[in-house]
């Protein structure tokens, strides 16, 4: 369905993604989420409407690619010389960012759009959960694999944020990290 | 946000609600998903606009309402005489059943409606286990409780469904079973 392509592009192609990507955001800050059209972004970014239609398919594509550049980490998990404490302190944050207005409203969006952006969304914490899982085996530290850490620890806080985002506390999230390690 | 009650509406309101609900489903069929408007889907249920609007508020949250109707089951969970095997049997049936592209869709548009649709789909799920449950105990097998069996099991299944939905096989619904349970 996307019709954009799967690596990040360079040159003029970057150029109009960061952009547009601008525009999504500013317009969104100023006129609201749903007054945002195509010709309006397209006005804002400096391109044609067709340039977007081309790239993303449709207004639907365009702002799930924007969400999930926000859902983007912009900076490795922290390290406290330990994997419970690491993977909790994570946990905690991830929790109280997807589980607050923006994130989950970053999070519908990325939803909307094909496969490959909510698949985006993912990998970020996969990611992330990999350093956490990467420096605890430097340590010696016997460590859980992504994928156990991802059902354990990560599904059920965005399964909750989701379906029940109510009374989510950071003890939720420390609990399932204490119950998958302990 | 919903302008609909909390509780199933009977008399007139139940009318209008089921009309207007065949409406939806009969014209999705026939134009799609896409084509569909509220004056549309106002013509074929025999009510007039505003009453959609003031019921549902707006398309949306019409669709999303819908779909959280064709999540429903339709039935209570199989009885095999055992809680693994229950368990397991309804987790492969949940897992097919939201992993394919009409349970998907529907899970999307409940998502796109308040939080109480949401909600809604997560409660169908978290009645059916505790009918398991209930049965479980009343043979005297010792069981989890439901919000653990939604961590564990639910959970997983749901966040692969809408993230990463490729690959996801019965044998992975029988596997969270078995390591909640084992």
């Amino acid at each position: 369905m996307s019709r954009k392509p799967m690596v990040r592009p360079g040159g003029r192609s970057a150029r109009v993604q960061e952009s547009v990507h601008a525009a999504v955001r500013a317009l969104e800050a100023e006129v609201g989420r749903e007054a945002l059209t195509v010709p309006l972004i397209a006005a804002r970014a400096g391109v044609t409407p067709s340039t977007i239609y081309r790239r993303w398919g449709d207004l639907h594509e365009l702002l799930s690619d924007v969400a999930v550049e926000r859902l983007r980490p912009d900076s490795p998990p922290e390290d406290r010389g330990e994997l419970a404490e690491d993977l909790s302190v994570w946990a905690e944050q991830f929790l109280e960012e997807m589980a607050a207005q923006p994130g989950r409203a970053y999070i519908r969006d990325a939803l909307l759009g094909d496969d490959t952006n909510a698949g985006r969304c993912s990998a970020y914490a996969a990611e992330q959960i990999s350093v956490i899982l990467a420096r605890a085996a430097e340590r010696g530290e016997r460590a859980p694999d992504v994928e156990t850490v991802v059902d354990h620890v990560v599904a059920p806080m965005m399964y909750r944020i989701l379906f029940r985002p109510e009374g989510l506390e950071a003890a939720y999230a420390r609990r399932l990290v204490a119950e998958l390690l302990g």
